[in-house]
C-alpha cells in the first residue's frame, strides 16, 4: 500500500477521524501520525485517557503494517501490550511505528507513543503488538 | 470507592463520556460496562476499533480497581495487554472486569469485553492489566 | 492430538523433561501439568524464578492448543503476556491452561500457575497467550 | 549496584547458573548477557525453548533494573510480554536490556534476544515488562 492508500484508510476509519489523528507519514514498515490533545481526549485527572493512547499507539502500528501488504489484503490488530510510562500531559501526541518482524500472515509491530508541551516531547507510551494479514472480504 | 464515586469518575472522564460508554455496575473488585455501538466507532473494514475496545477494557479494568481503594487515591492504567478474538460487529459492547490481585500499591484487573449481536453474546476481546495506585495530588 | 501424543511431546521436549514439568491431563482445548519445585528453580532471593512459571505457563498454553490441531501440524508460541502475581515459594506448582479462540491459523490461550505450600494453593501467575499453528517441515 | 553485586545476583541465582546464562556486561539501567545453546534448551522441534528465551529476556531485564537501585532494595517481575518472532536456532544467544523508565517503585525495561549461528546475529524476540523494586526482607 502507498501513502495515499493509506492516508484513505485514516479518512475511512470513522473513529480514528473522529478523534482527530492524523497522518504525517508512511512507508516500507514505518508510519508517524499525530493528535492535537482536546479536552475530550482526557480521563477523571486531566491526562490523556489511556484509551486514546492505544488507539494512536495501534492504529500507527497497524498503518505502518499496512505499508507492506499486497492489494486485497487488509491488517487487523491480533493482540497489543502497552506500558504507559507517565501520565500524559501537553498539546500534541505524536506517534512512531515500526514493523519489526514483517510477515506474509502475522507482522509484530512496536510503536512509541511522546507528548508534546511546549515544544519537548517525552516518551510517554510504548506499544508492542501482533497483526494479521487477512483477505479482504467483500461484504 | 462506592458506586456514586465510581459513576461520578465515568462523569468526569471526558473520553469515556464523549464514547458513550455507560456503568452498569460496580462493587467489590468487579465492574460492568455498556456501549451503543455508533458509526463512529468503527474502523475501516466496519468492525469496532481496536482502540476502542481497549478503551472499554481498559477503563472498566480501572473502575474494577476504584472499588478497592481509600478516599485519596487514583488508580492510573501501568500496562495492559489485550487480545482481540475475532472481528467484533454489533449492536453493543459489554464488558466485564474482575480484580485477580488486589493491592496497596498494584492491582492486576482482567477484562472481557462481549460484543451483542441479535441478543446474542460473543466474546470479543480480552485484556489483562496492572493498576498504580497513587495518592491524588491536587494540582 | 490425543493425550499419548501429547505425552510424547512432553517427553521430548529437552527443556521441559530437564525442568520436571509433568503432565497432569489433557483434552479438548485443556491442559493441566505439575512441576515440583527443586532448588535449582529458584531466583536469588528464594522464590520460583519467573522463568519457570513462564515456562510452565507456556509449555502448557501450548499443549492446551496441541489438542486441537491436526496430524502433520506443530504449535509454536508466537507471543505471551504473563503477570505475576505474588512471590511463588511452595512444594509443587500446578499450571491449567484454556483455548479461549480455537482457530486453524492462530489460537489464543489462557494460563493459570498455582503455586502449592502445605496443600494450600494460590494462584501465582497468569499468562495469556497467542500460539501460532503450521505444518510441520521435515528437516 | 555494581556490576559485582550483578555478578552475584546471577551465580546466587540456581535457575540461572543451571541454565548457564552468563553476565557480559552490566550498568546505568543496561545489561548484557549470554548463553552457549545446549540440547536441554530445546522444545520438541529442535527451537530454543521460548521458556529459555523468557528466562534470559526477563532476568537480564532485571539486572538492567537492578543497576539502578539502592542497597537494601530487590527486584521482581510484576509482568512482561514477548513477542517470538521466529524459530530460534543456533550457537548462542545474546539478550540486551534496557531500562526505558526508571522509578523508585516500577520500571519499565525492554530486552531484545538474538541468536547467533555461525556469527550471524538474528533477533528472534522482544521482551516488554514492568519490574517492581522492593524492601529487602530478611526471612
Amino acid at each position: 500500500m502507498n501513502i495515499e492508500e493509506i492516508r484513505r484508510i485514516f479518512h475511512n476509519a470513522p473513529f480514528i477521524a473522529e478523534l482527530g489523528i492524523e497522518l504525517a507519514c508512511a512507508g516500507d514498515g514505518q508510519c508517524e501520525t499525530t493528535l492535537e490533545i482536546r479536552p475530550q481526549h482526557l480521563q477523571q485527572d486531566g491526562f490523556v485517557h489511556a484509551g486514546v493512547q492505544s488507539t494512536i499507539a495501534d492504529h500507527t502500528a497497524g498503518a505502518a503494517a499496512g505499508t507492506l501488504i499486497g492489494p486485497g489484503e487488509i491488517v487487523l490488530t491480533a493482540e497489543f501490550k502497552i506500558n504507559l510510562l507517565r501520565p500524559a500531559r501537553g498539546d500534541r501526541l505524536i506517534c512512531r511505528a515500526t514493523v519489526i518482524k514483517p510477515g506474509g500472515t502475522l507482522m509484530v509491530v512496536e510503536s512509541a507513543v511522546f507528548c508534546v508541551l511546549d515544544s519537548t516531547e517525552t516518551l510517554v507510551s510504548r506499544l508492542m503488538g501482533t497483526m494479521a494479514v487477512l483477505p479482504l472480504k467483500k461484504s
